[in-house]
């Protein structure tokens, strides 16, 4: 029987334990869940040769969400999404997720329970089972913190550090303005992903979390030092993009550059599969050609004047910009 | 070379990614890590047949640490040793760990390296590597999130399920009066719940972090509505419990059963193995039996008078106490 009023932080628990029991798939080939919620550690069963991944990003309430105005839905429902994005990003299949939360005292039990409704519809859409957490009530705002573990496929986990000069770079949607409302509701890539790995080989593949300009800044840090060159013209703006642009007099191609919380991949390989992909895209996905790996060092962006002007990433430093 | 300035958000991880390469044990037989920090994911290669382990704990400034008085390295190292006496109780070895946080704005660089330091202590001595996070600074008080992965001994992981009428049930260290300064430096029972685990079948188990009346109930609820006796004048009351009962006046066995983050183990098994423990402990470790388990539901406790009275598990709920 499940109870519909969980009474402290015990009967919460217990409350979040029968909602995720009947969605572990313990004996079933992909899941991994041998023991859930209700110990002191999960217990998971990994194949052998498999390739475990792990990741986590901590959402905090003004900063990434604004729980009043949004509700704790939609921040459950980002906070589960920006992890899987992450599994995405290495062409993994998500399988388990860990939240920790601290939940504003005055709603703890009604609030957690809206978090968990939001991460619910992810969880079952992407078949990951929730298998342990730690609850925690305080007078401060909401805090969460989810870990999620995947795995490789047996091609291999896709890394930052694989781009060659003369790869193209692709990326999967439109880009910039994701704060007016999309920022909160990321489609993981995971399929696209796990697509894109099967039908070309990937050099180099991360999310767009910070922003095109820094996270393809990543790539080319990982990758020893090559560069790259971008194509403004190429470039696909968001309409959001547009919109802030409107608003706030910063160009629609700054904004996709820098924005980030996209959420979109960002993938390199040689030209000769990019032409083939983006002839007839895997699972009929959007796939945009936006520039090259470089030997030259450095991130150009060639403007829709042809000019071509240096880049510094400018996306998303969490010590220094503000929401 | 090693950096010891880092500059913003991506500085701070480049100084903590050169400080971790060290650590990880790559291409060791004990060491998991294939991909440490610097990805969207960390990759773990996991050995056949391995039980994975997963626990998380969140702690929040005011609450479960003063910052101001305790400062970084304390909470780096209690953050870290509660994950790790989680691996502990399920009686594991600790392999891998990713760490959230949120870090006040004006002191976040200094502030994650003092964590980082306190961190490392523990990671040094239980071959812990750190394989990725996430940093975040804000305007709101330090909140730190860690997720710690080990793996359960061929003899697999104990649960708090298996606990029998007639088991033993054991201690490994006095209790009570935490909160004195203790609850900052728990010291994992890796070792120890190894040894046990090692020299006779345990039945349950379950490290002390919400208080003995309240994780004994743990065991009692989760194998099957079984119940316990304790023993008053057995339970091993610590010098800090006295101390707090001078000062509150609650007495200092109160203390012992639920002031909670002891961070010792409570173990359960055949009497005839408790004995045999108890009169020779693996490792020379403190072992204490406290009482049993019956087959009678609920909590008792037989008071210095020899009269035995119910108790109500009285230890910590978040969403209620105070700190």
């Amino acid at each position: 029987m499940k109870s519909n009023q969980p009474a402290g932080e015990f009967g919460l628990i217990a409350w979040i334990r029968e909602r995720e029991r009947d969605r572990i798939r313990t004996g079933h080939s992909t899941g991994l869940t041998r023991l859930g919620i209700g110990d002191d550690c999960a217990i998971l069963g990994v194949p052998a040769g498999t390739e475990l991944l792990v990741t986590t990003d901590m959402l905090m309430d003004g900063r990434h969400f604004d729980l009043e105005s949004q509700g704790g839905e939609a921040v459950g429902y980002k906070a589960l999404g920006v992890n899987l994005s992450d599994i995405a990003a290495m062409a993994g299949i998500p399988r388990s997720a860990v939240v920790a939360v601290a939940l504003p005292k005055a709603q703890a039990l009604s609030l957690a329970q809206s978090i968990h409704a939001g991460m619910s519809r992810l969880a079952d859409r992407f078949e990951v089972d929730l298998i342990g957490g730690d609850t925690n009530a305080w007078d401060g705002p909401l805090v969460i913190s989810v870990t999620v573990l995947g795995e490789a496929t047996p091609r291999g986990a896709v890394r930052r550090s694989g781009a060659c000069p003369g790869d193209t770079i692709l990326v999967t949607g439109s880009l910039g303005g994701s704060l007016i409302g999309r920022h909160l509701r990321p489609e993981p890539r995971i399929a696209e992903a796990l697509a894109l790995h099967k039908a070309a080989p990937i050099h180099a593949l991360i999310d767009l979390s910070d922003g095109l300009s820094s996270d393809l800044g990543h790539i080319l840090e990982e990758s020893g030092g090559v560069g790259a060159e971008l194509d403004a013209a190429a470039i696909p703006i968001h309409d959001d993009a547009i919109l802030m642009s409107r608003r706030d007099g910063i160009s629609p191609i700054d904004h996709a550059m820098n924005d980030g919380e996209d959420f979109e991949l960002c993938v390199t390989m040689a030209t000769a599969d990019a032409d083939r992909l983006l002839a007839q895209p895997p699972l009929g996905m959007t796939l945009y050609r936006v520039g090259e790996i470089t030997s030259e060092p450095g991130l150009r962006l060639r403007d829709f004047d042809g000019r071509l002007v240096p880049i510094h990433p400018a996306g998303f430093d969490h010590f220094r910009a503000g929401r």
